[in-house]
């Protein structure tokens, strides 16, 4: 790219709903996070913007604070920026913050933690006004098994056990360095599971897990076998991806 | 219809989330809850049924208990009907209650009081979780202004001034019992509106009145006037469909 006075390095915070797109990336035909908020950096811009992602989601997931980096060479203030792009973007979509960043920076390669957040309903009953933002479980979770095993999922594993079959990945090693269960009121159930960075699926499957570990459906030493031999089989479900917020990224 | 010992007739409650529907009504090639409805009772029965609501909801529009009646004459007991009807309805659609009520009931014409909720948001902030389920204001709304108005509202007026014109309605002449007005957090207000039947939009554009009046682009006197000459240039602007809730139907 030729040297341009104007040239920034953006970093920009995301807020969305993720139940109207087939998730972050930018695919043809496609209705997707990223395709939504390129296209409105060239309403707002007239440029034709490449923008870097913390990460991908998949369909149906929701982030709170996402994050990604683009170059930008037009002279216009940063803080004029999340206005000007919201002001184009479809309304589940909110751009909340805008920072200069250094020219080497990168949204995925410089993360040093990320933070998932799942939420779990409890309830037999349908729930049309939450349903696309919760997870929803109809037998009773025991929140002490659920820290039992998250005890055991903490730590620096290889996570082959606990990865989609369809993932690309060939180190499967991650570092778990907390799993939060928090019993936020009388049917909600949110965790947040903190790490170095997850494969494809993991957090969905590490949460059925621990669920399946609660509900009796799985016992510890069956855990223990899906980390120490990579067995999918011996992990638990994949929990839908409605209940799955992308809550932080930490540089 | 011949007489069977089965026939009975039903009332159901309904709960949905209208943000992917475009309505109640039926209509071809189009996702409606009528139509859904009776597709569910058709893979749970057997049998083409039509189903009479109490009302039209606008595409967008929420009910939190809708009601509706139908013929049905197989031998289901009915405490179990909601449960096979919702396990094939999709998970923003569910029926809460089923009962057996005189052949002679109709949903609609017998009802004798119906509520909408319109839930407002005040911000400045995009609101990617909760954008299909408010109208957002940005400016500053005068709860005591907006209760002043409505008692201009309340009563048997003719509600000319306060419809559609793409109305069939012949007779505008309507009872409103009651405006209930609440701040019920510091950013959130609801308005339950309970009258005799509403003109289509009428919610939305009584409450838009209101609105416009708390903010000073209307005066009481063009309220007055709506009224009086069934003028809806002097009423206020149309409220987006996705605040409002039909709340309850009284029979």
């Amino acid at each position: 790219m030729l040297y341009n006075k104007y040239m920034k390095r953006i970093l920009i915070t995301i807020q969305y709903d993720g139940t109207n797109y087939s998730g972050w990336q930018k695919q043809k035909n496609e209705k997707t996070i990223q395709g939504e908020i390129e296209n409105a950096i060239f309403l707002a811009t007239g440029k034709n913007i490449e923008i870097f992602g913390s990460g991908r989601t998949d369909a149906g997931v929701h982030a709170l604070h996402q994050t990604a980096h683009f170059d930008l060479d037009i002279p216009i203030p940063i803080e004029k920026l999340p206005q000007i792009i919201n002001n184009r973007l479809p309304k589940d979509i909110s751009i909340l913050s805008a920072q200069e960043v250094d020219a080497s920076f990168h949204a995925r390669f410089d993360i040093k933690q990320k933070q998932y957040l799942y939420k779990i309903y409890q309830t037999k009953e349908k729930q049309p006004f939450i349903a696309n933002y919760f997870a929803f479980v109809k037998e009773k979770i025991d929140i002490d098994k659920m820290r039992d095993c998250a005890s055991l999922l903490i730590g620096e594993h290889s996570f082959k056990g606990f990865c989609s079959a369809d993932t690309s990945a060939t180190n499967f090693v991650r570092t778990i360095f907390d799993i939060d269960i928090q019993n936020v009121s009388e049917n909600e159930i949110h965790i947040v599971v903190s790490g170095s960075g997850f494969l494809y699926n993991m957090v969905r499957i590490l949460v059925g897990t621990m669920i399946d570990y609660s509900q009796d459906k799985l016992e510890l030493n069956d855990v223990q076998q899906a980390l120490t031999n990579g067995d999918r089989e011996k992990a638990g479900q994949t929990m839908p991806p409605n209940g799955l917020y992308l809550y932080n990224t930490i540089y």
